[in-house]
């Protein structure tokens, strides 16, 4: 990230809404950003060069200044785009996103926030979902000590940011960012006492400019617009498009953009959404979503390990783990989240500290294994009449046993689904992976193509072990394995 | 059961559709059963008093006889009636249903039926579910030694009896009764490859005509007109309700009458249908079934510990524990079942043999404390918004949070549905129980009866352990729990 920094007089009128613009060029290329108050007289204007090579930059508005210099290496950027189904870095690479959740993050004591930040160091994961705006919810009323905005009378009056409030999510951003972790920023959400949920549009759009302004061009910042966009009742759809295109114009970097929903899922399709960041519980389904919306599918809430009395944060560790394998293994991604109760009322999932649960090292072990893999998972479909031509198909769809399945009421169809339901994926012909869930299976029959070789593994995604079962495998394979809950078999490509 | 036995020609004509009945009469009482031939020219007729005192009969037809009999006791009967939505025996006491599967019980060598009949005697289970037609299906395709009717040229002389089939039939319900233990009987099924499932309508009332004669005054029998009734393709909705009504009226003793599904449950609305005998894997909707039909249900399958390939038969131990408890907690019952692979391939669910699970234990203990409750278990009602007047409850449930729920995409709706079902069962104010189920919570809040005192308990249904966890409790009580998966909490009445 390249900085521009300038002393003048503070700004009269709007501390926001100012104007200071740079224009960056390289070679035909040019962008225009805009710069940001960040007090005592400090103007900053950021630039984030997606390419190397020489800059020249035109500065204009309340500072007039020119200049150039040289960008010598990119690939350590850290931006993260949507391609396909799949993400990527700016070098290409696969992108795997494991993410965990801290909502009121920069909320809390420094102290606080420092040790969350050294447990994440030594954590698995590359994603850190939190809000902007605090959140007051159960587990978590404390005030906090900064507000984004300076009060006037019982009004937040946007056009005035609290400096000192940015200036320490930007400390949280940049150190998250030193462990090269993705701020996943939330921008509204509706656990608010304070107003900032009812700000009006005028409002928000101010607010979205000071966030752009200020971070679009950092490296490592996801926008999410929304926690549960869908309780934001006071928000029409309207708005949500509004609000999503202001930030999908306006940030010439384009960041990912993603839309989280409490009930029903944002519509996915849209053109500014680069991925589908849902709340679910529906985790066989993740080879479904991706069809659907033909994007990237992160399960940002699918449920916390914890011992809280709401359901969605009473998950043993087992069953977090079991989500991520079963959602990674569709080629979708998960996210961790943690709630348990403890006198100091420190629950990860809100405040950070540090882990209490079974699940984190688990994670580890997971990630150490896809990591291993030559590119990103899509989900393998089999097909059970393969080989057996049209006609045939035909008259076996038509058995009385097939028209009584697509008779059957929906609930009791969605519940055989949910339990027949296959967690397969495979990159290529390179890997190909099953997970088999709660089915505790004696063995597992595969058909791998013929003409290449494979190594077969079974991990128990529990216990961490992987263990070869055999090699130099091709075609049919019958695949025994120890019938418990939690195994996965992964076959390699060698030849 | 008394018996009236007798030595005469061998019938001529049809072995089955013979001329013989019996007029019991006990003071006003009078009911005609009929006799049926037993082979080497002995006929018998059976009758099942039902009240004690002195019986006199009249036979009639072929045979000519009469006489009176003193039946002092006949508490000890064992026949089992749906009373609302729970069982009862002959004294009025609850019947709670402990289900197990053996499906090809019958047709298993003697020495095999010996061992699992031992096996059943050092078990909790007081009912198995068998097929009086052998089955032929993956892990059972051996030819049995016996079929029940003897074969005339490619098909089946239903009029021909193979009395020797019978007889062993006969002689394992016997053993089984000597156990306390019901005998499900399955009349029809289709996994077959001999033609069972494929006799006319007209040989089918035959052959029910002999299971009535031989086995209705039986005590410990139920009549499960169908395994997967929805299977039997050749049969129409009209050939089922014509086949139940000849069972209704043929059997003048009324044992528990119901027909098991596949995939669309049987209307167990229905007159004849004593009990609603399910396959489902929607554990959590137990107490709404009950609702729905007003009877009790027992899930006969909703899955089996095991190994097997097929989803249905992969289950783990506290997979299937946990799926008893979430039925029973809710007022309904279910049946266990086990597939593991094995050299022999004995599989329990077919042939019997051993357990080979974790499961039966669990469920010993479970019903060592069920059968500690004073009476049956009723869905325990449990209402949010208790106490709330209707038009502040109007306007909750015209929130725009409750509005979003209700507008959610049906699938999702039963994802939350089934992710945050309670499983919430009471017997009367003398027992109050809930399930958590995979919830780790570590607490929980309940409302007692004011004007009472419990003592509550906690229950790990996996490691077996049952402990006080506090006395003289009334009203609102938070209760500390481990916050792990399968945890039960029971309050007793103490006073």
């Amino acid at each position: 990230m390249f900085e521009l920094c300038y002393h003048a007089a503070p700004p009269q009128g709007s501390y926001i809404d100012i104007k200071l613009f740079a224009r960056f060029s390289i070679g035909d290329e040019t962008k225009t950003v805009k710069g940001f108050y960040d007090g005592n007289g400090i103007y900053k204007i950021r630039f984030l060069p997606q390419t190397p090579g020489k800059y020249s930059w035109q500065v204009s508005g309340i500072i007039q200044d020119s200049g150039e210099d040289f960008c010598e290496d990119c690939s350590e950027q850290g931006v993260i785009r949507a391609v396909g189904t799949h993400f990527e870095d700016a070098n290409g690479n696969v992108f795997r996103p494991f993410g965990t959740t801290v909502y009121a993050l920069p909320h809390q004591k420094l102290s606080l926030i420092s040790q969350t930040i050294q447990t994440l160091q030594r954590a698995p994961f590359n994603k850190v979902r939190y809000c902007i705006f605090p959140k007051y919810y159960d587990y978590n009323r404390d005030e906090p000590e900064l507000f984004p905005f300076e009060r006037e009378g019982d009004r937040w009056n946007v056009h005035r940011p609290c400096i000192a409030f940015w200036q320490r999510l930007e400390s949280v951003i940049l150190q998250l960012a030193d462990s090269r972790i993705q701020s996943d920023l939330i921008m509204f959400h509706a656990y608010d006492k304070w107003g900032f949920s009812g700000l009006t549009m005028q409002e928000n759009f101010v607010y979205l400019d000071y966030v752009l302004r200020r971070f679009s061009a950092f490296p490592f910042v996801w926008w999410s617009l929304a926690n549960e966009f869908d309780l934001l009742f006071a928000r029409t759809l309207q708005d949500w498009y509004a609000l999503e295109r202001f930030i999908f114009d306006n940030d010439v970097f384009g960041h990912l953009l993603s839309v989280h929903n409490c009930f029903s899922f944002y519509d996915h399709h849209r053109e500014a959404i680069s991925h589908c960041s849902v709340q679910s519980g529906q985790i066989e389904s993740a080879a479904k979503f991706i069809q659907d919306y033909a994007k990237p599918v992160i399960f940002d809430e699918c449920g916390y390990e914890g011992n809280v009395a709401q359901d969605w944060g009473n998950m043993s560790g087992f069953a977090l783990v079991n989500s991520f394998w079963t959602i990674i293994a569709q080629g979708a991604y998960c996210t961790h989240g943690e709630t348990f109760v403890s006198d100091d009322e420190i629950l990860w999932w809100s405040k950070g500290g540090v882990f209490k649960g079974e699940s984190v090292p688990r994670l580890a072990f997971l990630k150490g294994i896809v990591d291993g893999f030559p590119s990103y998972i899509l989900p393998w479909q089999t097909d059970p009449l393969e080989g057996i031509d049209p006609e045939q198909r035909k008259l076996i769809m038509d058995t009385p046993f097939r028209k009584l399945i697509r008779e059957m009421p929906k609930r009791q169809q969605e519940s055989c689904f949910v339990r027949d339901a296959k967690f397969m994926g495979r990159c290529g012909d390179d890997v190909f992976l099953q997970y088999l869930g709660r089915h505790c299976c004696a063995e597992l029959e595969w058909r791998l193509p013929e003409d290449k070789r494979y190594e077969i593994h079974v991990v128990d995604v529990w216990e961490m072990t992987d263990k070869i079962a055999c090699r130099n495998i091709c075609g049919k394979v019958t695949i025994p394995l120890p019938g418990k809950e939690g195994i996965a078999v992964i076959a390699y490509r060698r030849e």
